[in-house]
């Protein structure tokens, strides 16, 4: 999985049939030192419900599609948890108690 | 998912009998600035029906094959969604409405 | 799918068993702009009998195996497509009748 | 799979069901000469129990899934053994015993 | 598929249990020219015996497990056949008759 922030939505109506109801999130990859990466991923929210600033875990590929209800959905990323904090070594990089980065 | 601008299209007559019929199109993908890649995907849209120049959503792997009708065809990239527009935090960095940028 | 351009080919004798058989094409990627890219994919072709120079679409990952015959080999890419033209827009970037770039 | 090196966790309560219980190891990849590199790999660890600085090979894609009891979680990448030591050719390039590098 | 060179091995005691006896080597990737690159895999050798100096066939992603034994095993990369030699239009890039090289 891959640390990503929380940056806004993507809106579409035109799409295909299994998606209606979805949320997509534009969501922006963070390195391991927690500096955003000028990388994005638009991924399916439909189990944790993130809103703007979080940060995330992000899967991608097949493993989209265990989470609930994805199953049969053309997605191939997924928020699956909001992180609380990420810990390297002793060091804490981030709290979402703390702050939004 | 990657947000990508439809470009062009690939023809074909020599192809694996499964992909008979399947509009495939040529998409440049789209960085989260809204700017113009240097990478490309030439993906399947037989369940959205996108235009030249409009902005789409391209899912990747084996989550194409979860498309109505690709089950069986050895796609690895598909069409999911015509984009309306992208939000990041306040910013609207894409409009449908406004522009085909 | 990426475009890809067949180079040349892979001989091997000692291989998985249910490899046998199956053509091992050399292919190097091409850009959007149709230029050769310095990225190759040795992809088995066991179905569409593509030759050198002519200019393809090539299938990654899971997709592979839904050419008929590959569902159980350990295959990650497949030609699917020989290409006979490209369009940018208004712009015929290749066409196989003109030319083998 | 690539090597990696156990750097880290990943605390998250609100989180996709199936992830409950399951330790989230943040892991820095290592190159081929055994040095780190600036890319991570957020991983489930419910198998081998790896700890800080240790030395692992991750599986990356559908195959985190085959670990034991992951079938039906979300998740990309997993710890799958924890390594002793590497060769490259005659030499010994990493060796748990000597050190934690 | 990518061309790789077999470099050496990765030894484990603790690991996943469907991996216990299964030959993972240190492959070293090749590029389309027959040049070595700063990238490898470590993959899954149950299939064709490769020994070192050997160059193999690398398939990655689910493909890795269609290898007979690996159905089950935590695997994303697999050695599928030990290259006799390459051909880039007349061009004999790779021998294994004349040379490891």
């Amino acid at each position: 999985m891959q640390i990503a922030k929380v940056r806004g939505t993507v809106v579409s109506t035109i799409q295909d049939p299994t998606l209606r109801g979805v949320k997509l999130l534009m969501l922006q990859l963070v390195d391991e030192n927690g500096n955003l990466l000028p990388k994005y991923e638009v991924a399916a929210d439909n189990s944790v419900g993130a809103g703007i600033d979080e940060w995330v875990l992000v899967s991608c590929g097949s493993a989209a599609r265990e989470v609930p209800g994805n199953k049969q959905r053309p997605v191939d990323a997924a928020v699956v948890a909001i992180i609380d904090s990420i810990y390297v070594e002793d060091r804490l990089i981030y709290s979402k108690k703390d702050q939004y980065r």
